[in-house]
């Protein structure tokens, strides 16, 4: 299994007016290729680690599988960089399916899903967790601690999958919707039902991240970074608190703040 | 046109252990689907500024048109969030072919090209341009001083094309590659020739945006954040420069040094 995630190799150091040739930790970037029932699929970047997780969470995000057991067979060829799964079903595996435009009313609920496969698989959440101010600083400190990659080679997003006062699991990756697939695929491989639980992620929350945590299925989005208008519309659409700009000892709540107890 | 990068509106604050709301800039985030010829091509979100250069660039970068002549064609409905784009050619217009997993060899030049289009499109630089190491400081400096939106939302990625001393033009996208495909087509619509140019960036620099600077043209790419190890082999075979990590008065080199000058 290739799980590492950087690799050392000389660079050119320009410091106090001289270049010098120092090493330095370079993030990893692997082409995978997914392929379902014989036919391709699609080609991802990623960090070369929990690739089945990655897979699995995947599939299950753009829809194709439900549960683990959809997956009858997942063989992963790690040299040449392609992943072969055969499902129960015949699914369709057209992806321009997938990344087809939406053509909803011209107002209404559906008009922030831009594709019709969020549509069709991204949830209203129905969590019923609160969580206490401190406890979304608390978080977050803890998913930084461990991102020790990124603090060496600045190049990876964080994602971990949080009760409302601990870290489950955490996952790193170059693509931030992968370090989310793997979350995903973790919850599906070991059957957590993620509803009452917390994503504590290090990126922005684009309207991509938002469905992400809709489709797994939590009811509150911690970030460090700011989400966007479109995010904020499908949060307060899907009922999902969204929590950003965590740093220091203070954020911002922009959808469902009941969910934040500060007593 | 729309052409505002972000909007204001009430979040709940929290700060000295208070929740209070008070009024927040929260960045755009816009879906705009792309028709060539009359079929649905693509959907991408994005930062709705420069929506013509972003088509223009974006259309480039896929390789469905190598000058702006070839639209014969370009009508942007804002409202609706869709571009109807007529080309001289009858291009394939199957988006499958251009995210088609590349075949390669097993070893030489090609193994880093994972998607046929890219093999198709990126370029090997024929650049003859130096940069001195301090202006590869103060570019990006200049970069950093014309981001304000960053500043104020945390949410955009900035790109800027420039000489080996001045900046020429910068965008903001929330989209790393949209930042970039804005820039591609202020090129194309002015007749820029990039060859001699420096692509300038906030963000890391993956191969996709390796990739695209390759097609833009241009030899040198300078960062603030970090170069994954595949864009680096890219970098190495396309003969382009990547400079990583510039921060205070200091850097690195990734690939090909030799257009770095200090003395």
């Amino acid at each position: 299994m290739v799980q590492h995630m950087s690799l050392r190799q000389p660079v050119m150091r320009y410091e106090n007016k001289e270049l010098v040739e120092i090493d330095d930790e370079i993030v990893l970037e692997f082409p995978i290729t997914i392929h379902v029932n014989g036919e391709e699929f699609a080609t991802m970047v990623c960090t070369p680690t929990h690739l089945d997780e990655l897979i699995i969470g995947f599939l299950a995000s753009e829809g194709l599988i439900f549960f683990k057991d959809d997956i009858t067979d997942l063989q992963i060829d790690e040299h040449a960089g392609h992943a072969h799964v055969n499902l129960k079903s015949k699914a369709p595996t057209n992806q321009q399916f997938y990344s087809k435009r939406l053509i909803g009313s011209c107002c209404g609920k559906s008009r922030q899903f831009y594709f019709q496969n969020d549509a069709r698989t991204a949830k209203t959440s129905m969590s019923t967790s609160k969580i206490h101010a401190e406890a979304c600083i608390q978080l977050m400190n803890q998913l930084q601690d461990n991102s020790i990659v990124f603090k060496h080679t600045g190049g990876v997003h964080n994602a971990a999958l949080c009760t409302t006062s601990n870290l489950i699991v955490d996952r790193a990756d170059i693509g931030r919707h992968n370090a989310l697939d793997k979350i995903y695929g973790y919850c599906m491989m070991n059957k957590i039902p993620a509803r009452n639980n917390v994503i504590v992620f290090s990126g922005r929350i684009s309207s991509e991240v938002l469905l992400k945590a809709a489709k797994i299925g939590v009811g509150i989005v911690l970030s460090k970074s700011a989400p966007t208008d479109l995010a904020i519309e499908l949060a307060d659409d899907l009922n999902i608190t969204t929590v950003g700009f965590i740093r220091g000892e203070s954020f911002n709540v922009y959808s469902h703040p009941e969910r934040i107890i500060n007593t």
